[in-house]
C-alpha cells in the first residue's frame, strides 16, 4: 500500500450489516402469517433496488434534504400497492420502514472493529440518515470514534462532496483515510478522489440466492473475506 | 422534568474535559524550563478568554470554516508576542496550540458516561473542530454515540443553528434531548429552543484558583456536581 491509513470509513447498509435478514426477519414478523405466498427475500431485493433508483434520482441539499427513511417509505407503499398487499396498515408499513434503522450486524463485524479502532479512527459513511445510522450503531454495539453519513454533505454516495465532507472532518488527506465497503461504486468513488480503497466481499447480501459481485479486483488496496480479514492484512 | 429526555448532548471543552490542567501541564512540557517567572496558568486563562472573543466575532458558514485549531494557534501566537515569550519556535507553538486536541477527560466522565449510555443516545455538542473531539474521545476513550460539532452546523454555539442541527441529525424534538454544559450560556441558548437542560460544576475549570460560576439555578433541569451524580438524578 503506498500509504498507510490513519482512518477508516466504513458502509454500514451491507458491509457491515446484514439488511436482507434482518428485513426479510421483520417483514415476516409483523406480516404474522397474514401474507401468504409473499417472497419476502425477492421483494426486499426489489425494495432496495427501488431506494437506489430514488437516490439516484434525488435532487437534494443541506438545506432541502429527503430523509432516507421517507424513500424508503414511499418505495414501500409503491411496492405493496404495485404487488396488491393491502392487509399491512398504517402503523405496520412504518414499522417495517423503520427495520432499515435495526439492521443487525454480520458476526465478523464487532470483533473486527474492537480489533482495529485500536490502530484505527473508524468512522462511518453511509447514505443512511445519521440518526439510522446512530440507532443502528447502539442497537449493535459499534464501536465508532464518528458517525458520517449523506445527510451531513447535503449530497448521496457517491457524490463526491460525501467523501470530501468526511475528509474535511477529519483533517486528514484522502490518502490517509480507507474506504472500506462491499460495494465497488463507493469505492470505486472514493478511490477517485484519493482516498485508499478496501474490498469487502459480502456474497449474502441479497441472501443465499441473491446475485452479488464478489470478485476481487487489482484496483483496490485490499480485498477482505470480512472484518477480521480486514483486521489481519491491516496488521490488527 | 417535564419529558425524559432520549438523548443527551454534552459539550466537550471544560464541561467533559480538564483543559486547565491539560494545557498548563502541556505549556510546562514544551517549554521545558526556558519560560522562567512564566504563569501559565494565567497565560491558560487569557488563551481561553481570546478564544471566546474570537469565536464571538467570527463571521463563518459551512462554506467559509474557520477551523478553531487556527484560533487557537492565532491567539497564542498574539499573547507570546505581547509578552515577549520569544523561546517558543514554529514547531513548539504548533504542538502547544494542538494540546487542545489532547485534553484529559475529568475523573468522573468515564464511569458517568458508561452508565448514562445504558440509558440515553450521547453525543457531543462542541465548538472545538470534529477533528479535535474526535482526538480527544479516542485518546480518552469517552463512549460517544456520535459526535457532533459547530463545524457541522458552519456556526458557533450559542447560534441556534448549531442546537438545531443537533436535533436534526438526532431525529428527535428538542424537548427530548438534553444539553449538558458547566457553561450557562450554552444550557440558555439550549433551553430557548426548548431543549432540557443539565448544569454540571466544574469548579476547577481554570485551576484551584480560578474564578467560576458553579452556583446551582432553579432554571436547570437538573443541576449536578458531576457526571456520576448526574447519572445518578437520571437513574443511571
Amino acid at each position: 500500500m503506498k500509504v498507510a491509513p490513519k482512518a477508516l470509513l466504513f458502509d454500514v447498509q451491507g458491509t457491515a450489516t446484514d439488511f436482507f435478514a434482518t428485513v426479510c426477519g421483520e417483514a415476516e414478523r409483523i406480516s404474522a402469517g397474514r401474507c401468504e405466498g409473499v417472497d419476502w427475500g425477492a421483494f426486499v431485493t426489489r425494495w432496495r433496488a427501488a431506494y437506489f433508483a430514488a437516490l439516484e434520482s434525488a435532487t437534494v441539499s443541506r438545506e432541502a434534504w429527503t430523509s432516507v427513511h421517507s424513500v424508503y417509505r414511499r418505495e414501500l407503499d409503491r411496492l405493496l400497492d404495485h404487488d396488491g398487499i393491502a392487509v399491512l396498515g398504517e402503523e405496520e408499513r412504518e414499522e417495517l420502514a423503520s427495520a432499515w434503522q435495526r439492521l443487525t450486524p454480520w458476526p465478523d463485524v464487532i470483533e473486527g472493529l474492537t480489533r482495529l479502532k485500536k490502530r484505527f479512527v473508524l468512522a462511518t459513511l453511509s447514505n443512511a440518515d445519521v440518526s439510522a445510522v446512530v440507532n443502528i450503531s447502539k442497537r449493535g454495539g459499534l464501536p465508532w470514534d464518528a458517525v458520517f453519513a449523506a445527510e451531513m454533505a447535503g449530497a448521496f454516495k457517491p457524490d463526491p462532496a460525501v467523501y470530501r465532507m468526511a475528509a474535511a472532518y477529519l483533517g486528514l488527506p484522502p490518502g490517509e483515510i480507507m474506504m472500506v465497503a462491499c460495494h465497488k461504486y463507493d469505492l470505486r468513488a472514493a478511490g477517485a478522489l484519493g482516498f485508499r480503497t478496501a474490498f469487502v466481499a459480502r456474497p449474502d447480501e441479497f441472501g443465499p440466492h441473491g446475485v452479488v459481485d464478489v470478485v476481487f479486483e487489482d484496483e483496490f488496496d485490499i480485498n477482505a473475506a470480512d472484518f477480521l480479514d480486514l483486521a489481519g492484512q491491516l496488521g490488527c
